[in-house]
Parts: C-alpha cells; structure tokens; sequence
C-alpha cells in the first residue's frame, strides 16, 4: 500500500482529483456585494420561494446541485457520493436539500470548516479509487443562523463590532477522477485547537489558531511558504481573525501580507455594507470558491491557490455551560496543474 | 487508478483494514442489560464526574478513545485520523470530549448511523494509502438527547410503545493497515430515504426503509444473501423496526428470520427494563459492537457479520415544520479473514 502522507497532517495525492463542475447561489446582500458578478444565482427572497427560512436553505443546497450536475453535463446517479453538511441542528439544511436525489451520502460536520472537510474527504475517495465523482456542498443562512445561535430575527438584537455575517448562500463542486482541472494535489486535516476564547461573538479570534496550526502544518510537510501560491485563503475568520493569523506567522518570519485573502472579507464590502468583522457561514468560503476563486483559476488569474476554511465547533448549549470555542482548519490546494 | 466499486454503492477494500482495539463504556441502564459483561466501564454516575449531561457525554467519548489507544498500546499522536460524531446539537460531544487529544479530526454527522459512517471512512482511508491508523467512535447520552430531541427530563413525559430508549454509550474503534482482525472488507454507502413518516416516536418504521434499501444495495453488490453471514445486525431500530426490515425482506423472498438481529434489542431487556420497542442513539449499536459483537468475533463465536447502523436525520425544527423523517443506513462488513 502506498503511503501518501507526507506530513503528520497532509497527504499528497497521487492522481490529483480535478474539479469537474461548480455552482453557488446567494441571497440578498450577497447580490450587493463586490463578488456579485461571480454568482450563477441570486435571490432577493430570504425563503427562496418555501415556507420557512430552514426549508429555504435546504431549497439553496438542492439548487445549487442540480445546476452544479447540469454544468458538468451529469445525472444525481453518476454521482458515487455527496459530502455536505450545515450549520443547522443536526444539519437538517442538507438532509432534507439532498434527500431527492438518492445519492450515496456521508454527512459531514465541520462547522463552517465543511466545503475543506468535504473537498478533502472527496479528494481522498477519487484518490484511493473507491469513486469516479463526487460532489461536495455546503450552505448557510443568515436568518436560520441567527435564530439558532443567537437572537430571533425581528428582535433587531445589536451587533458588537467583531460580530460577523452569516452569508446566505451555498456552493457546490463535483469532483472527478479525470478532467481538466483545477486539481486537488494537496489536503491538510485540521486539528481541533481551542486558546480558551469564549466571546462567541467573535469567532475570529476563536478560530484564528486553528487556521494557524493547519496552515503551519502544511507549509512544513509541502516545503512551501505563503510565496508558492498565488493565494492563500482562509474561510471566514474576518478581519480580525485575519490580522491575527497574520500576527502569528510574523512572529515566525513568514510574510502572509502579499497574497493571504479571507473569503469573509471578500464577500462583502465591509463598510459600505456594514459587516463589521465580515462574512462568516459554511455558505461563505463554499461559494466564494465555486464562483470567484475557481472561475478565476480556469481563467488563470490565479495557478495555485491554498483553501483553507475554519469552523467554530461550539453550540448555544456549550457556550452557556461557560465553554470555550474549539476551532478547526482544514486546508485543500488546488493548482492548475497536477 | 484502481476502481474498488463493485456496485453502485459498495465498495471491496483492496487491502482489507484490521480492528487493532476497541472500547465502550455505558451508563446505569446498560449496568442492568443482558450485555452488561461485555462493558469495559459501567459508570452509576449519569454526569460521568462532569457538571452537565453534556459535559458527561464528552467525558464518555474521551475516555473511550483514552482507553481504546491504551487497549491498542498507541498515543493520540498515532492515530493519522480521528472519525467522529453525536447527537448534540453542532456534535459537542464530540468536539469537546476530543479536544484534547490534537489529532487531526474530520467531523460527522450521521445520527445514529455514525458508527458506520465513521468505519466506512476509516477503513477508505486505510486502504486508500491516507492512514495506517484511525479511530472512529461516537457517543449519545439519555439525558443530553431527551432534552435536546423531546422533554426536559425532569417533567417525566411519558412514552409511546413504538418509543426507543436513548443509550448512555459509547464505542471506539481503532482500525490499522496490519492487524489480526476482524478486517473491514467492504462498505456500502447508504442513501437518504424517506417515505414520509412524521413520527418521532416511531423512528423504528422511519428508519427501517433505509436500512432495507441500504441492505439490498450490499446483497446485490455482493452476491450474498443473510445466509452468508453469521450475524446481519442493524444499528437501532428497535422492535418494530426490526419487525418491518424483516417483512420487506420476506416480499422479496429473502429470509432474515435466522440471523438477522438489531443492536437496539440487545443491549436491554425490552420486557424486564421496560424499554418499549428497545434501545437506539449513536452509542447504542457503537457499544455493542465494541463489546459485544468485535469481542465474539475474536472469540470465533461469529466469523462475519453485517453491521449496518441507522440514522434518522431529522431535528425537532424540521418536525415542528412538518418535516418527515428523512433516514440512512451504512453498511460495514466485517470478517475474520480478509
């Protein structure tokens, strides 16, 4: 059996999978955004044409499936698995999105880490030949998100300027054993890292060292630096997680001011929409990368870039016990070339 | 690339992984059940020494690992992969009772079928060339699920028959590349199927259409029938579950009337216990089978079973939203020689 780790976290893939096909669908503020034009769909309607904001997120990941299957020219049933998950109580944004399709399904829960987690397990699947196609999704709301984890909607409860935005939104990728890429060549795993941060209305800074440690990690079992990607991308650690693991690897004389991007503050315009710290949600990254960073690469502005998403694993329940924040990272490089 | 698909949800491991070790843990209820004996810890305690029911089922997840690696002679820094997940709302059984460790960590959430998830994609990542060892363990807890799913418990709300009894278990298993077995020689993916009970009382009859259909997809991939097996064992559904699995089966002319048993029936005396249609939750099928079932196999009691957990993916909001009850079933085989 071959060994295709080459680190304690990181494995090399062998026959790089290759992205086949990708879609993503936004809401409201997402269609106000700078990446706006990097949108295959977006809705001025919060409920997506169902009855409840829950059902609406599950009409997001149905959606944004059927168009990403469409585009790669393929039925549900050319599909061997699809790798998703959500934020929602017992991820029920996904169940019930997916349950049409009757797919061969493995649920994921990796907080807003889930477009990493998927991509990576999808990669690995294709990899070791257990699959020809996969497709990897996620999704988030704004307003299911809100009223799960903090305030009902209409209270109109007060933001603290670290808060982020739930993106709605989702996005989807199939992966294949064949195609013209952009190739997955390499995965990190994350480990859960918690620095005792408990103000869950600043997941920043909560998830800030998980996305160092995974980054550190793979920059040492690749042999590579910031230098070697033409981005590299956190998921939704906002501005301030962003300046903080920035911070973390100038004490270790690594430059991460050039090329080192969080979708959470490229999806909105922070001011002029008044994010506060910026974007946050699985549905954030997922369809940051399944329009923009993956169009991009196919247009080859960028040849390589490193996808690292980060999740906060902690629920109302763990933060009113007087819990800290766990965080993880997990990090997936896609290049243009194997 | 090597194609391990022998149908279309079912994989043959081409190097099949081997258990290295396993453990459980249970609570009062299973001290009194008939696979007390089979227990590597029975805690009187229902907080396990922690301050909260949650807090008790980290507790439980963190020792079973603790004590599965100790089993295995292995340190946390061993193990390439951890595989795992709960009932709780964002799987905080998991993440806290894991955070310790620093393994790398993808996240799960299959419900109840979580055990089977987590062999599933162990043993893929094993015989992909991603890992020489994981572990893949999950956890649930009476009193964290019956309030989060149904009633605080104190308000002593009384069930119906087709009512299952949420296990205080949980179950660890460590698979390697080498090993003595019991070996992990194929998998089969489960579908999200959902034929539209709205229940939640009766997750025997919502899960049971899944764990057919999960079953069916194995025999045929397979070319076996029950009879090919020692043991054919599903997760939780329960008496009536049970009861509905077996009449599918005899519509198509299959007998699964020799040897087909649920975990759910196992691990209580229905009758003596008063537990209804009988045990379900994560740890219910994940402490049978590191018990019970892995220890009989080793003993040469059964040679090859069937481990086929369920799970129901629904949430008190999708319920409360009209929502059926979507289910799946993961189907592990596991077998004395590879």
């Amino acid at each position: 059996m071959i060994n295709k780790h080459i680190g304690p976290q990181t494995v090399a893939l062998a026959s790089p999978p290759s992205v086949v096909a990708f879609s993503n669908i936004g809401g409201k503020l997402e269609s106000k955004g700078p990446l706006a034009a990097y949108f295959d769909e977006l809705s001025q309607d919060s409920f997506f044409g169902a009855d409840t904001w829950e059902k609406g997120e599950s009409v997001m990941q149905e959606r944004v499936l059927r168009r990403a299957l469409k585009k790669a020219g393929m039925e549900a049933r050319d599909l061997d698995y699809v790798l998703a998950g959500d934020l929602l109580n017992q991820c029920i944004g996904t169940s019930f999105g997916l349950r049409s399709f009757h797919i061969p399904f493995y649920g994921l829960y990796g907080a807003c880490s889930t477009m990493g987690e998927s991509l990576s397990l999808g990669a690995m699947l294709i990899d070791g030949g257990f699959a020809s196609f996969i497709a990897a999704l996620t999704s988030s709301h704004f307003c299911t998100a809100e009223r799960q984890y903090r305030m009902p909607v209409p209270y109109g409860n007060q933001r603290t300027p670290t808060a982020q935005w739930t993106a709605t939104a989702a996005g989807c990728c199939i992966l294949g054993a064949q195609g013209d890429g952009p190739y997955v060549t390499h995965v990190t795993c994350g480990r859960i890292v918690d620095k005792g941060i408990t103000d869950a209305n600043n997941m920043g800074a909560a998830m800030a060292p998980a996305a160092y440690d995974t980054l550190r990690a793979h920059f040492q079992a690749t042999g590579t630096s910031p230098a070697d990607y033409d981005l590299v991308l956190t998921g939704d650690l906002g501005a301030l997680g962003h300046e903080i693991v920035t911070d973390f690897f100038r004490q270790d004389g690594v430059d991460m001011t050039k090329n080192y991007r969080d979708c959470g503050m490229l999806l909105y315009d922070l001011e002029a929409q008044d994010m506060h710290a910026g974007g946050s949600g699985c549905g954030c990254c997922a369809a940051t990368l399944n329009g923009y960073l993956l169009g991009g690469m196919r247009a080859h502005k960028w040849e390589r870039i490193l996808f690292c998403p980060t999740g906060a694993l902690l629920s109302p329940v763990s933060s009113s016990q007087g819990q800290s924040i766990p965080g993880i990272c997990h990090a997936v490089c896609l290049s243009n070339t194997k």
